[in-house]
């Protein structure tokens, strides 16, 4: 393994002048430069990230806080915001916490403590007190605090989208799928449009709330079962794609006809939709876009540089368009 | 924020005491230990991560090489593997290769700068010389090299109880859909496993090599309804969940009855599978069992403790057995 010692041989310089080329301080010549670099890549220098963190005050780590990657949103947001946080030159630590609000409690503890740079949350624990984190932070479709930016796709649009294909159909009663309402997200937005148009149109609607710890696919399954059994005249359901697709299958295996019988519109559209046959209608969330924005409001936070807004929404499209 | 020197105040002792403490270095009373810890709790220190991994050589952070978090297998062993070093008190620093043997390199040198303490590493390029890492590796379902141990689920007894569902329903031509040959993986036993029982009850069996590129579903449904058109006469098909999946919704748009016409039996059994109508028989892998044994192995590996086997065969289970 090469040491800084070796690299300073190389190159014909001294120690010092290797450290302030690799810290980027004060006057080197071009010549110079090129010489330690063709060092540093013919010995394959490694300088040690540890101790240039020390001195940069920078780790270049992200931390990203969600309840868990399993989750098809949150596995296609983690892969995005990963991919585009390399092409930053920062790494990324992983944090699940399990919808566990001493687990995020301690998560973000860990966080500060090794100083990264900045921090990407998803998760949202009613009890923790956002405003006091230290580290720049960016809320992925959380309203954290007033002092804490957001980036969300375009809800109201979504519910928008959604209301119109259940007029279309003419449905009669239609049931709302909604998170846990204690966790503070713009997702209300789109249960408040959907509502209002079927209100508008003459639909009943009705809303399910789901419990906090309710986030697996057989727990989704077993509600899917009991719902559908107790609610033979519910002929919609606007739900994100896990929940649709739960009912979609035990709709199947009650022997209803979809969508004539039963219309199910989903939202989230990661690939998991395109699974269910039939074929399930869904609303598409902008995840590149939204992995782009978060990593450049976040960095624009670690560099002290001003924002333009503190919500940013990008547009969502329906899987029908394609 | 309180610093060193505030806990050292509240504690009654000097710096370099609790700088001892944090660091389990030289003796203390019970009771100054005690001291010590009520400070940190009363004060919410937190010591600098940082200044403490150039002391003590250990930065507590794992790096987890993977093809792609979106991929229910990575996604279900992510989450797992988190939670798991989480209990032994390690961080994740997650790397997706997205399949590119230089996204890939770059991550091995990035982790190994940042003096991460041992790495997991679920992906495999054929040109990269893992032997060279001189962090601690261990390797997820990847034969990497022979000084590198192997966690695994038991792929023989996969392709066995899969090889009985398809003579059982007395099919006649069955295709097996295989990774990328060039990735040296332990799924070739399954697929052996397999390919021999078709033949030993006069099954032709046929198989599928998918490209290493090749991994998004809405590229496995342009596949299946490829294969489906021009293979009218298969009757059964193995392959991990999506591409059965993929399949699964493909036929049945062609009018084909499942499992009667064609039976399709997956392999992974993350929560995807559940969400197919009709069910979907598949090999389930034990995840949990999986991310206890590879953290297991890889801690043994960070202190220096001897393994007692470099390859770990860890059970599977049928989903017709639930």
């Amino acid at each position: 393994m090469a040491t800084i010692t070796d690299v300073a041989r190389v190159a014909g310089v001294s120690k010092n002048t290797v450290s302030r080329y690799l810290n980027n301080r004060g006057y080197i010549s071009e010549k110079t430069r090129a010489n330690i670099q063709d060092a540093i890549d013919l010995l394959h220098y490694q300088p040690n990230q540890i101790a240039r963190s020390l001195f940069t005050k920078r780790t270049n780590i992200i931390g990203l806080v969600i309840p868990d990657v399993v989750q098809p949103f949150f596995a296609t947001m983690t892969s995005k915001i990963e991919d585009e946080l390399d092409r930053h030159g920062y790494k990324m630590i992983l944090c699940n916490t399990m919808h566990s609000s001493s687990k995020e409690r301690k998560y973000l503890d860990m966080l500060t403590a090794n100083k990264v740079d900045g921090i990407i949350i998803g998760s949202h624990s009613v009890d923790i007190n956002y405003s006091d984190i230290r580290a720049p932070i960016v809320a992925l479709d959380r309203a954290l605090s007033d002092d804490i930016p957001i980036v969300s796709a375009d809800h109201k649009t979504g519910g928008h989208i959604a209301a119109q294909a259940f007029i279309k159909q003419h449905c009669k009663k239609v049931e709302q799928f909604v998170g846990y309402s204690k966790v503070r997200t713009p997702s209300v937005l789109r249960h408040k449009v959907f509502a209002e148009e079927m209100r508008d149109h003459g639909i009943q609607s009705f809303t399910y709330e789901l419990k906090l710890n309710e986030f697996e696919f057989s727990s989704y399954l077993q509600i899917a079962d009991d719902f559908l059994q107790k609610n033979p005249d519910v002929d919609g359901i606007f739900a994100s794609d896990l929940i649709a697709l739960a009912m979609q299958k035990k709709a199947l295996e009650l022997g209803r006809k979809i969508p004539e019988e039963l219309l199910l519109f989903g939202y989230d559209g990661s690939f998991v939709y395109q699974i269910a046959y039939p074929s399930m209608p869904t609303i598409i969330q902008p995840y590149r876009e939204l992995a782009q924005t978060i990593v450049s409001v976040l960095l624009k936070r670690i560099n002290g540089e001003p924002l333009e807004s503190m919500s940013y929404i990008l547009p969502v499209r329906s899987s029908e368009e394609e």
